[in-house]
């Protein structure tokens, strides 16, 4: 029976492939892969340098629209279009920047094959391992408490979630930079955060937070403790 | 100027290794890594099949004492040898077992170089993606918290932490194991508590919680929502 792997392929950098990944890459003859309505896909470009170019690729392209979630009806034609492969014993390959089981869109894809198919998650090296390295900010050590909080929350949610923890990761920044920044000031601890952009990449960006003026999705606010 | 690495190493098998951890594995004249204060190192284990046979080893044995860390010139003393070969103009690399800054005891040697000499961190992956994959269980999705809780804290602080978070890794069980159950029951937890150890190894286990009777240090144990 043919599988279907949800394939980690770190966070950006193509080093930071594991071993596993580029064999599974290498070896399968369909990847598909999430991509903008129109034009480029993150996770197919970190897996650029490994492809065959004899693939079969399939765009698994979805609306964005701030603040909405795709439609099921989308990933549910994606579905019949991967399953196509599977029944005919055609692995395929989801990839996945990053984690594809940390805030990724292959969770959707996976509950539609967990029932039916086998399954393999390949874990690759999260944004938030890569955005600590690149800031030299230890994550959390011994009894510390490691909370990770989208920036899409509200106000009073986010300053909730943000007091009494020792170590915070803010992900999803984008347009919700100056509410984020609000909150971690009226908290006081805006002095300490440190902003992580496509950490791992050429034009990786490290800067404490007062000197951000615009932030893409993909970055990060750090608040950790000593340990 | 010789660098220091940080080397994250994955959680255990050794195709989750980065094509970057590789490269530098096999380049360095140096390796350090944690190791019993007799016997074996886990994160050499890992990297031993990459390993030259012509490098130079230095085991960090630091006494593993319950619920104590290891005093400041234990590591003071490493830190010395490695400054040694530093000097010297050759590059080291610590050898860490998943990511060297979630939970790594590798932030103990970074903190005696970052002002002294050139420090690069490679992220690995963490135990916390491999545990999820192993589990089949998506950590995060959209708009949700994700909380890391040692289970080295007290029933209370642990009861605290688990209330009102959408996900939750609670990582260090170990000894631990009774008070955890006891917390996860009283907050109706238990039931969906999904415990994963060894992920990745050859003797993986994963279990539901109420069928687990032991656990060792590296184990884990989810409690994830829907996305």
């Amino acid at each position: 029976m043919a599988t279907l792997y949800g394939l980690g392929l770190g966070p950006g950098d193509p080093e930071l492939l594991t071993l596993k990944a580029l064999n599974v890459l290498k070896r399968v003859p369909v990847v598909a892969y999430p991509a903008l309505e129109s034009g480029d896909s993150f996770a197919r470009r970190i897996a650029a340098p490994h492809l065959t170019g004899n693939q079969v690729e399939i765009a698994i392209r979805t609306p964005m629209i701030p603040g909405r979630y795709p439609a099921n009806d989308v990933y549910d034609r994606y579905g019949v279009e991967i399953a196509t492969h599977l029944d005919a014993g055609r692995d395929v390959a989801v990839l996945c920047q990053g984690d594809p089981f940390f805030y990724g869109s292959f969770m959707y894809i996976f509950q539609r094959f967990t029932d039916t198919h086998t399954v393999e998650v390949v874990p690759g090296v999260s944004s938030l391992g890569a955005c600590a390295a690149a800031a030299g900010r230890p994550l959390a050590s011994r009894n510390q408490v490691l909370t990770i909080v989208p920036a899409t929350l509200s106000e009073d949610d986010l300053a909730q979630r943000l007091k009494g923890t020792d170590s915070v990761a803010i992900v999803k920044i984008g347009r919700h930079l100056e509410k984020v920044r609000r909150v971690l000031e009226s908290l006081g601890l805006a002095g300490v955060a440190r902003y992580v952009e496509r950490a791992t990449l050429e034009d990786e960006r490290v800067l404490p937070l007062e000197r951000v003026s615009e932030a893409p999705y993909f970055s990060m606010i750090l608040v950790t403790r000593e340990p």
